[in-house]
């Protein structure tokens, strides 16, 4: 079995890169450079139509979207525990991975490429500021999971073992400070994402692609 | 185990809905009436605070996110092989049905929804005009998809047997009615979801949420 991964820096692909390092998988890390416009490349394009990242390439096989790739990751390396296996408790941890992919991720497109949803710039403006404020709220929701995982004593968001949840939850986090949010105001949040940051196989990935974790700055 | 389902007609709560149907699953569909917005009093926000439909309650415990709540019921109803079984191939089922709740469905919300957007009257307006051009080229990707499952001889979008996929074709291709596009322009995708509407649970599905398939209004 073949792996590669095309990803680039900071971007949600930041989960699938870092589940395949926690899981001591052997695979061929591709980066995707977003400022010079290779992902929309003929040659990426040919991979993936959409021009996203992240993709997985299984034996030649692409695999896009993080829910996907994630259940793939659990299947070839169940050792890693990387989702629960109870079904229910799977389920559990899927729905927060989903909400992170649908709700709080988009909100974050909203303010970086606010063109995708006006075509006009002062609409784009709109959209960019109130995207910035509804940010916010669904960093706290995070936050509150986080404070309650360690009121309940587990290291992590989901159960007692690292998992997607908070691979994203440091993405997200991170982005929030590109919107003007400064993690320091989302304390237990700030605290997970930093102790998360310091895992081997997370460190490997931040040090990849080069992160800087907290890239707020003051007004 | 105990089941209820939490469904508006005609939302996405459809997909899971018709997949318990499809399954055979013993279960108690419970009606949300979002036009008396019933997903907001307390009673139901202590089911999912949010206010959003589908809720899966298993033996009292709720579950939301189709794609969560997918996953738990073909992990409860195997037999019905509404997912394939093969880890890849899996992978690219849920990759479809992401894509369709991360990006096709989002972008019916700007129509049906632009004041989650934007709070000037104006913007929403350019928000929802914006949205309905953007979804037409989204139902053309559907289109394609059940194009190439016709020409390849299979009578679903995944695989060879009915699945997520061809539950949510069938809603997001009702909303595009809604948003001004004539099902009868997308004329492979409509083929595949009147025949997906009469398999005999999709068809009690429709009958219990009383839904019409084309709801297109020419100008």
């Amino acid at each position: 079995m073949s792996l590669t991964l095309y990803y680039a820096p900071g971007a949600c692909s930041f989960v699938p890169h870092s589940l395949l390092e926690m899981a001591g998988a052997t695979f061929e890390p591709q980066l995707v450079k977003l400022h010079k416009n290779e992902q929309n490349s003929p040659e990426y394009k040919a991979i993936n139509p959409r021009g996203q990242v992240p993709v997985l390439v299984v034996d030649g096989k692409p695999l896009t979207q993080i829910v996907a790739i994630v259940g793939y990751i659990d299947a070839r390396f169940p050792q890693a525990g990387l989702l629960p296996t109870d079904p229910f408790e799977r389920a559990k941890a899927l729905e927060l991975l989903a909400w992170m992919n649908n709700s709080v991720h988009p909100t974050f497109t909203h303010f970086f490429r606010p063109e995708k949803f006006a075509a006009e710039h002062s609409t784009q403006a709109l959209i960019k500021s109130h995207a910035a404020t509804s940010y916010k709220p669904l960093l706290q929701e995070l936050d509150a999971l986080a404070a309650r995982a360690q009121a309940e004593g587990r290291g992590f968001l989901v159960g007692d073992s690292f998992g997607p949840a908070d691979a994203y939850a440091l993405v997200l986090l991170r982005w929030g400070g590109f919107a003007g949010h400064d993690p320091e105001g989302f304390p237990a949040l700030w605290a997970h994402v930093q102790k998360v940051a310091v895992l081997p196989g997370v460190a490997r990935t931040i040090e990849r692609e080069r992160l800087v974790l907290n890239v707020y700055k003051p007004a």
